[in-house]
């Protein structure tokens, strides 16, 4: 199990998560059993200044060090194809992380092919996430699985980036990725645009999927994720605890929902239901259309989505 | 598809939905498609007060009347076992109700029977949820099943009443009450505690299922319901259309949420994990408690249900 609390719910504050608190989620999440713990991105800082952001758009090592600190619970970092400076890894056996994600879209996966050998060269365990599958065309999906296969990275991450995908979709996507993926572990990683992350999460598993993303409340980015404390009810497995995760939403997240507003609602719905990216849903949550949820929903119809 | 806001989502405001309301949802509804509106209860006055209700407890034929109209979408209404004054049913072709709807648990099976040929012999379609079946002995559940089969009842439902069973068990449930069934129609009926509510219902259609119920917003006890509109998005049938309900759902039920707080939950979660009945979650979040999550969560683990 794979917390992205900090990393995928930082999309909806800018990183700007206290120091405190990631220190208090790492604590919590470590106590409750998760094997990997999310801290953010490492973003190249030539490309985004340190002033627009929080800490966890960058992940340096020290900032790492002050939340973290060694245990079962490893810590795992994202990077972004195109945004990530190579020279920003020290060797695996210096640094506290554990694990580096590289998100990237199909028509990238050279470059992260590339990307993910200079960092599993330095030591570290590699994983593939490929984003917006439900955009991209089935036989290019097949290339980049088989790509994928010949490296010698650990895991490769079926994503549902628009929370579009169905039962039946992650079923049939599942089997392909395990297929084609020997000798490699198959994540999931969901959206909850259609309520449909938990369950999703849940059939893959039951698909024989086993690296499951989950965040504390469900937090990320637009309807946000599947969420930690219902993975951990599903699996009950004596390993994990769910306790220490009710105890961080009591005193974080369920307030923070309040104000960051992830989670179900109409525009991410129509998003999801539509197959579109979540940025003209989350403008809209900003008030920045004007518009009716009817409106949002018959200009998206007939709209073609740009991602 | 039947819609159950005004029914389930009135167990949320004691059914204290004005006039107007009701009747503009029902005109919503009607242009979206649905099939079947489920506008409330039909309590016995004996039993409980109209001045500690709304009238969508009650269900007089003069109040139906003030709010539907004979179209497309047919007027169902609910009755409890043991909570039905028999004589306040007209025979079915003066009424403007279509469908009866029978609630009963396994153990009031005989009387739910009686009820339901009761309303049978005056014209209606009669449907019966065997509710809290997380709590029944499977044998028992067999049983009833049996003996709803040998009836001339409409359709008889799978109802989840709180939000405990995931997407194998439906599976399971939906292939017994289909073959224990021959002739009659099966539905779904979802509580949302754990965000299985939309899933569970598309999972129970995809094995043969046809009767879904579903809210708008998802309103209803507690978590609530499978959300309609979700329901209409993942169905892509043009005789259902999904604007009418973003419309009500813009005008009342958005807002409404903010007061009534269906939806995620984490006190509805942790009952749901534990296959207890919400009513201890809904005192949770009226502040009864005074607990913390984590002693909610343990004080639960450790308490036989009295449902």
């Amino acid at each position: 199990m794979i917390d992205c609390t900090v990393r995928d719910g930082g999309l909806m504050n800018d990183w700007r998560f206290e120091k405190a608190l990631v220190k208090d989620v790492f604590a919590g999440l470590a106590a409750a059993g998760v094997d990997y713990v999310e801290l953010g991105y490492r973003a190249d800082k030539k490309q985004f200044s340190p002033k627009d952001f929080g800490p966890w758009r960058f992940c340096d090592e020290e900032d790492l060090r002050d939340v973290a600190f060694p245990c079962d619970s490893k810590v795992s970092i994202m990077v972004d194809v195109g945004r990530t400076d190579y020279d920003a890894f020290l060797p695996a056996k210096d640094s506290i992380v554990r694990m580096v994600r590289v998100a990237t879209y199909v028509k990238d996966i050279d470059k992260a092919v590339h990307l993910g050998n200079h960092v599993k060269s330095l030591g570290y365990e590699v994983s593939v996430n490929i984003m917006a599958i439900s955009h991209a065309i089935e036989h290019e999906i097949d290339g980049a699985l088989d790509q994928l296969a010949a490296t010698d990275f650990d895991v490769v991450y079926l994503v549902d980036s628009f929370g579009y995908l169905g039962l039946d979709q992650i079923h049939y996507l599942a089997q392909k990725y395990i297929s084609r993926l020997p000798g490699k572990q198959v994540g999931i990683h969901c959206h909850n645009n259609q309520q449909l992350a938990f369950a999703n999460s849940i059939e893959a598993i039951l698909k024989g999927i086993n690296y499951a993303d989950a965040t504390l409340y469900g937090i990320g980015r637009a309807a946000g994720n599947c969420p930690l404390e219902l993975l951990i009810g599903f699996l009950r497995n004596p390993r994990y605890d769910v306790r220490p995760a009710l105890d961080l939403i009591q005193k974080y997240f369920q307030q923070m929902r309040d104000e960051l507003r992830w989670g179900y609602e109409i525009p991410y719905a129509v998003t999801g239901i539509l197959n579109k990216h979540p940025r003209a849903a989350m403008a809209f949550m900003k008030g920045v259309h004007g518009q009716t949820f009817g409106e949002f929903y018959d200009n998206l119809l007939n709209t073609e989505d740009d991602a």
